[in-house]
């Protein structure tokens, strides 16, 4: 995963033993050689064998690398990342016209490797391989809740192990500015609690990405979204200050001045800065929701508007947007922003990041600029990685572009804000349901089907934890921290059963006790310890139709689904102590019970189903009335299994008709 | 844990809260700002809470710290690590003569620290205290398989947290030589298969352990295992060379020439080199196993033997090593080594450390010489925490010496030595069980109740988990590596009813299998992912002793016992097929099925017993054969429930005769 362009399988299967070795033909670099090295460390991690680093001669090794040319100096959009692998009984080859080609090529072998009851093996297999866009990436919001290198470092082993191949920093909002400045220390000093990248980190962190692929595309949003900046430098705001570092999540009135000059010469000084840090040829200027109260209340700005003829809020930030274009460009950068940017004044050569749906951006596309597509891809909305799965750049409004228009469109982003998430989980948030944009925007359009998606993203998953991520081992973790104690059997059935009931739930319940989410509350309540989607229900969901398609006749999947019922059932007596006990935790004992009720719902119409038992039609309204009272969001959880349990009740009727 | 000498609770407690805040009154120094701060961090990953790191003022702060003074330049041995910690409702202080008790004071309160029904609380508490020896620490083997800065960091984060004080680094051996030296650079270049420390890594290294409290002690052990030495100088060796970097495990020959003048030239300078890297006052030089058989075949050092009067090798190393002292003692360092020093010309005030036993340890006191345990807290051993926990210092011999020599008892070191360990698994070796031997070395020598040890260490465990390291976490990743797959409930429930049977054990079997174990041979099987200690058995061992102690009344052990017992004899069904698939699990298969036979006897014996019913001896007799069949150590495993199975077999007899 991602699925490549063109798989042949072949007979056999090459032995990865203790003595494999990888050896490096063709064209040389640096990054070649690490990139040769991090395989052979990840070889390790996933079979526990210690494999030597060093290089072999190419008559004797195990994998031959050939790239025929090397890298662009700094990674550029559109170079050929294209490979061919040859995998055989006696060997493997793998061959790309660039280094880039052969990073994915590597990453493509790992994921053939797999434990038999022989030995570690790959199937012989040739492949030939090239992503569909030339940007898929993740963007990650480090300013609501900071995330440190490290966490940044696990997601960029993630990014290159499903090839992706952008980082895009918001690197700057209203709660907090990211990353030093020498130019103007009061943004970091002032602006981020001393939560920011020193900027050898940030070179380093380039660097680290650039060894595996990766472009790292910063943002810093402005003129909205930019409260940050003006604790230490107000005079950047359209309002008096003094100004504090935000808070509370929302959108907020401070706004940069678009009508001073020194705004720009600040914005140009700072820019400079900025891009001898990142080496990439985008930079992105944010843009996105600006409200203009700011504007609206300051008297020269209107006096400024009237001068030059400019006659809503809207034109005033195209002024201000075109103006910093000319900024970004005069540093030999490609601007890109959020929809908002997209104005009739502006250059062709920017990118427009579409946020607020497909139209936007094929809107940009007939207009003549280049996108990349957000929208659909929010992984912190907490929804089913099939859902992000079908959304494709070129479907909806996109479907109807020229090909030439088509060609504009560029790819992707999967986007994580962080509102709702801090290093601590933010890695379960984006892992694994990020990989399936990742398939979206590499494998060829008709790669579609999402059982199939699911099991390989399994595996991706399994493969991400033994390379060193968080994403699964976080559960056990904060459940623990939650409870308490490490005796946690009977929080990880709810855990498993349960999933967060999404975002806007979350804001609408707090609102509605009355609190207002700051980035001081918390994140270490249970909903923040589970996975984003229950794998459990899923497979849940899967029993039950297969036990129904069947006519009720699988007994495998009748065995399984009442295992799992009756645990259901059960798991509330044993579960309620440690509730109680956890201040944490109290707020999940009607979650609890409400499994209980749904396992004995689904546990009694298994009952009549096996029984070849009609049901009444009461019982029945009543059973369905029930699970729908227990599937209620609580504690801004779902039991995602509560819809599969409906489903048997439903099934009663046929299994009662069913010989 | 460790147990504090004085504890007297108080009514209330201390509600630990997103506010919480630390202030440093008294004596000020960098160390003491370092440690508030890490606490702050640790409290926040404790609970969640996103804890500010700045430091408050004493009139507003949750906790005050009060150093009287700031501590030594360089730790020495024998600072005052006493503390005082008064914890009440209103808040809490800690007082201590310098730094290092402080960061003991602070360890304490994190375990304080626990979830209650209405928040984190500390519960009012007065402590007093200070501990019983001076030198508690670990001593790691990082030459055999070599160890990662980062997983040593996080062991010195959890020796911080039981408060043990020195990490003994054991640099050299025969398998490999791991710390750059600018003076020889052959040592690293050819002696460590590019695996060593750089200088810089490790002077980093010293400063994160002194920021902690912890000294580090570092080892090159000479004149024997000292091959990897010889691969880049085998000018030094006592034979002709070449030398290559050993790989098997054991005793060899290679051994540094004594008689020439060029070695004593050598280790000067490289000693000097060292001490300028290691601050710590003591230098340990090894002097372990020399087998003498190079010094046998050389006809020059038996000239030398001849002309300096030397009449055995055991004579010869003794001339060595007064020699190599008076190198260490002129760079201003106390020479420390392993019992094999202690010969009559050594200086008094060299550190005896004994791994031959408390004889040794008791003797070097007598003469004299101050020493530190190691025998009986080997780690790597694979023995239960509680074998360890019940070894004194001062007890066996040491029990006998007037309380001057007593004094000269410095304390004592656990041991992990690496053969059967790599960077991957080496945590789970150590942790939680040398909480065990850090208690022994901190606590009152009256402390012994093991029981209450496990309560502790089991929170200690969850702490430490909490606080980053990976003992527990490892097991589910290797697992899963083992299976091919994160669907490994099956699995687990047979790795936590089995322990790995020992590495005696192990070393036999695979001299039986015609195999050698060298650093090549992964440790990627099923009994590297287990913990050394399974917490299954000792639990279900606790149940089946209360329910028979209970008169087979207690109806909760019954009902844990009969989930047990019955999930053991199911799950081989469920797991075989897993099993099969994978190469490397193969070899439980025996395994499972025997747990299964512990189930079903376990089973039927419980039947037996809720029936009152009598049982044949026939039976009984069969039935202790099958178990004591499943029992034996299979794929160096031994499934550490089977005694406990065992009793409930035996306990029938009892059973049938009572109401």
């Amino acid at each position: 995963m991602p699925m490549p362009l063109k798989v042949t399988p072949a007979a056999g299967r090459l032995m990865v033993m203790q003595t494999f070795s990888v050896a490096i033909a063709g064209s040389h670099e640096p990054r070649l050689e690490h990139a040769a090295q991090r395989f052979l460390r990840d070889l390790s991690r996933q079979t526990g064998y210690f494999l030597s680093e060093r290089l072999a001669d190419a008559a004797h090794a195990t994998l031959t690398i050939h790239a025929d040319r090397g890298g662009e100096p700094v990674q550029d959009l559109g170079e050929d990342e294209s490979y061919e692998l040859e995998v055989s009984s006696g060997g493997a080859r793998l061959t790309a016209p660039n280094p880039l080609g052969v990073m994915h090529g590597l990453q493509t072998f790992l994921q053939l490797v797999d434990i038999t009851p022989d030995g570690y093996a790959a199937p012989a297999i040739h492949i030939e391989d090239t992503p569909r866009f030339p940007w898929r990436g993740l963007s990650l919001d480090v300013s609501r809740h900071f995330i440190s290198i490290a966490v940044l470092q696990r997601n960029l082993d993630a990014l290159a192990a499903v090839k992706m191949n952008v980082l895009h920093l918001h690197l700057s909002d209203d709660q907090g500015f990211r990353l030093e400045s020498r130019e103007f220390p009061k943004l970091q000093d002032l602006g981020s609690d001393g939560m920011y990248y020193s900027q050898a980190e940030m070179r380093e962190l380039v660097a680290y990405a650039s060894d595996r692929g990766i472009r790292i595309v910063p943002e810093f949003d402005m003129p909205g979204h930019s409260t940050a900046w003006f604790v230490g430098y107000p005079e950047l705001s359209s309002g008096p200050g003094p100004y504090q570092i935000e808070r509370r999540w929302g959108i907020f009135d401070p706004a940069m001045d678009p009508t001073r000059e020194s705004t720009y010469k600040l914005l140009d000084k700072f820019i400079a800065e900025m891009t001898n840090i990142f080496p990439d040829r985008y930079f992105h200027i944010g843009g996105d929701e600006v409200n203009g109260k700011q504007w609206d209340a300051n008297p020269k700005i209107h006096e400024f508007m009237q001068a030059h003829n400019l006659k809503s809020n809207q034109e005033l930030q195209q002024f201000f947007t075109v103006r910093v274009e000319k900024i970004v460009s005069k540093h030999h950068k490609f601007m890109v922003g959020w929809d908002e940017i997209l104005t009739p004044d502006m250059p062709k050569d920017v990118v427009i990041q579409s946020w607020r749906g497909q139209e936007s951006l094929a809107e940009a596309a007939k207009q003549g600029y280049r996108g990349i597509l957000s929208s659909g891809y929010y992984l912190d909305a907490i929804q089913p990685a099939a859902q992000h799965y079908l959304v494709d750049p070129l479907s909806g409004a996109g479907a109807m572009l020229t090909p030439a228009q088509q060609k504009l469109i560029l790819g992707g982003e999967a986007c994580m804000w962080e509102e709702f998430a801090s290093e601590e989980n933010v890695e379960s948030r984006i892992w694994p349901r990020a990989a399936a944009v990742a398939e979206r925007l590499w494998s060829p359009q008709q790669v579609q089907d999402v059982n199939s998606m699911y099991l390989r993203m399994a595996a991706v998953s399994a493969q991400l934890e033994q390379l060193g991520l968080t994403h699964r081992s976080v559960r056990a973790k904060m459940l623990a921290r939650l409870a308490g104690t490490d005796d946690i059997a009977a929080l990880e059935v709810l855990a498993r059963a349960a999933q967060p009931a999404g975002v806007s739930v979350r804001e609408t319940e707090a609102e509605k006790a009355g609190g207002i989410q700051t980035s001081d509350v918390p994140l270490n309540r249970m909903v923040d310890a589970i996975s984003p989607e229950s794998e459990e229900a899923r497979k849940f969901s899967a029993a039950v139709d297969r036990f129904v398609a069947s006519g009720f006749q699988d007994l495998a999947a009748e065995s399984y689904i009442r295992g799992k019922v009756t645990q259901w059932r059960d798991n509330d007596n044993a579960l309620q102590p440690l509730l109680q006990n956890s201040f944490l935790l109290k707020e999940v004992a009607p979650v609890s019970q409400n499994l209980a009720v749904l396992g004995s719902a689904g546990l009694q119409a298994l009952d009549y189903i096996d029984g070849r038992k009609a049901t009444s039609g009461e019982w029945k309204v009543q059973q369905v009335a029930m699970i729908q009272q227990a599937a209620r969001p609580t504690a801004d959880l779902v039991l995602a299994v509560a819809p599969a349990v409906q489903k048997l009740v439903e099934g009663t009727a046929a299994a009662a008709s069913t010989p």
